[in-house]
Formats: C-alpha cells, structure tokens, sequence
C-alpha cells in the first residue's frame, strides 16, 4: 500500500494542524506518511495567491480559526511574531536529516512544529533549527556545514518544484493513491475516502 | 436559540454542497437556517481574490474536487458551462421572494441550486429564473416587474455589504451565535461546536 503524502510548508498553522492527527488517519488504514516541506511561496505565485495573514479580511479569519482550531483539539497555538516567515532554513535541514533517516526527520519536524506553533519561536533562526536537529537525534554540526550548500539548495528546490508540478498549492496537501486533498479539514474525507476505497 | 446564518453566491459549487447538508446539521439542534444569498464578486474585490475556476492549478482542483464531493454525496454534478456566471438574477429573485415568505424563499434557492450544479442549466437566464420561482410557489408575475427595481437592487446591494462587513469572505459561510465558519467543509465542525456548546 503505498503511502499518505504529506505536503506541507513549515510556516502554516494549518500544516501544524495537519501534522498533529494525519498519523491517527493513517495508521487506522495501516498507511505510512511521508512528510514533504516545501515552500509555500513559490506555490503562491503560480496561483497569484498570498500568505492568508497578509489577505484582508481573509486574515482575520484565519487568526481566529487557528486560535479556535487549536482549542478544539486541545493543543496549544501561539502565532510567532514573524509570521508569515521563510521556513527555508527548517525545511533544507528536513531534507539533510531525511538523507540519514526518514523517521529522525520527521520526529524533527514535529519539534519544528510544537516550538513555532505552540510556543511562538522563531524557526528562521538557525541556532534553534541546530538544536532542535539535534534534540531530534540528528547530526547538528554535520547539518551546520551542509545548510548552504548547492546539493541541498537544490534538493529543497526540487521537492517545490515537483510540488508545484504535481497541482500541490496550498499547506497542507495531502496526496493518497495519486488523489489529491487540500486543507487539514479535509483529514476526515481522506479517513472517509480510504475506508470506501475511494468513490 | 439564534438561527444559523447561511451566506453563499448562486454561482458557488460548494454553495450547493452546503445547501443539501445544512439543515441536517441545523435539525440535529433544533436550529432554523436563515439563507443569505450575496455577490461574491463584491468580497473577492475586498480580499483580492478571484473566482476558482479562474486561478491556475487551484481551478483544476476545485473541479475535481467539486466532483468527486458529489461522488462522495451521491448527488448529480454538472457544471454549467458559463460558470463562473454572475448570479445576481436568482439572488435579487430570492430576496424579493423572501418578502412574501421566507419558506418560498428557501424552496426557490433549493431549485436554482439543483437546477444550477445538478443539470448545468444557466441561471442568468431570467425566464428560467421565473419558472423555477413559479415552480416554488412565488408570483412570477410580480417578480419579473421587480427585478430590475431600485428597490429591490438595493435590498441585495445592502445584503452584500453587510456580507463583507462582517468578514464574510467566501461561499458558503455560516455564522452561528456569532461565530464565522467558512466552507461547506466546516460543517463537520459546526456540529460538533453546537454540540459542546462551543469552545
């Protein structure tokens, strides 16, 4: 069975959101996931879309239902100050750490997650980015040295443009058995979808 | 109990997906459902966005997403081929038949919708517009002199801006005891906050 894709980009609240139950979804379907960040903003400017905090109206909005959002599932939320940010620094060490081992990688980007969107940190920092790899049992030094390379430049490069290619716009954005689902709210459709096999 | 705002465009696919499933959702709480057509159009000016089917990669979704979403309701889907159309005929219709009654009103939005995303048929159509309100019980007769009224271009003028004032932003939305969910998707989440009496 092939298995979930998790699109996401580490700045959305709603990637925060996704990250945080796509696992239930997945293993009540006994499904793996593959996390893959990319960057947002080279999405948006395929679709002439913005950071939704910087939309008006739409921005409020989005304020109050990520705030409403997070207490439903009883998680905290806390906006970092610099959001909307760049999240290449977090998003090239995801890929260094994924070269060693996937599941390291991941338990990475949940920490990226919890300290952004629960604490409010500032994730374009690459001291913290160092110490939350190595809290996440990945090489922070080895990472230090790799994080401007051309190699891995382009390996986040790459994964963006395979995004973009593959209709992916938005964060989250969930790919199951080549079907495609935009939105942490659509997790429930995708439980749906994978018990009916699909319609 | 404060009725649960319903807020959509005529023109919007996912508008009828939140038409067929509101009430059960509404009924499941003993609320009514006050229907609220608007002009889109209006708020994607105040918010910078554009319709769907109009955006690179995000329109090829929204089709596909439209649907399998009936798919998934077993519901008919055909998008009408002049879509995105302005749908301020049926709207000024329905305000002016909620006047008379707002049970009309409803059953009238019920077959434009059905009519609209079911069969494809195109509702900028005036004579189409006046059968499906005689078809729901309304004067036709008194409706087609009021359409073009000044009187009755106001009462939805008035409607869409109160939409935007509000932070109405999207079709379908919902305002329930004060509180915006956005999407046909959200009505998942409506029932549950109805359930827990909030969060």
């Amino acid at each position: 069975m092939t298995p979930i894709e998790f699109w996401f980009d580490f700045a959305s609240p709603y990637a925060y959101f996704g990250a945080l139950q796509v696992d239930e979804v997945a293993a009540r379907h006994d499904r793996e996931v593959v996390w893959r960040p990319f960057l947002l903003g080279a999405a948006f400017k395929a679709t002439g879309m913005q950071p939704l905090t910087n939309m008006p109206i739409r921005g409020d909005y989005a304020r109050r239902d990520w705030a409403r959002t997070a207490r439903g599932l009883s998680v905290p939320f806390r906006l970092p100050d610099n959001h909307p940010f760049a999240s290449v620094v977090a998003a090239r060490a995801f890929y260094f750490i994924e070269q060693g081992d996937a599941e390291t990688a991941i338990r990475f980007a949940r920490h990226v997650f919890a300290l952004t969107f629960g604490d409010g940190r500032d994730v374009t920092d690459r001291a913290l980015v160092l110490d939350i790899a190595a809290g996440a049992g990945a090489d922070a030094a080895a990472l230090a040295a790799a994080l401007d390379t051309p190699a891995l430049k382009q390996a986040l490069r790459a994964r963006t443009e395979e995004a973009i290619a593959r209709g992916i716009f938005g964060s989250p954005f969930f790919i199951v058995d080549g079907e495609p689902f935009w939105g942490a709210d659509r997790l429930p459709m995708i439980d749906e979808w994978l018990s009916r096999g699909g319609w």
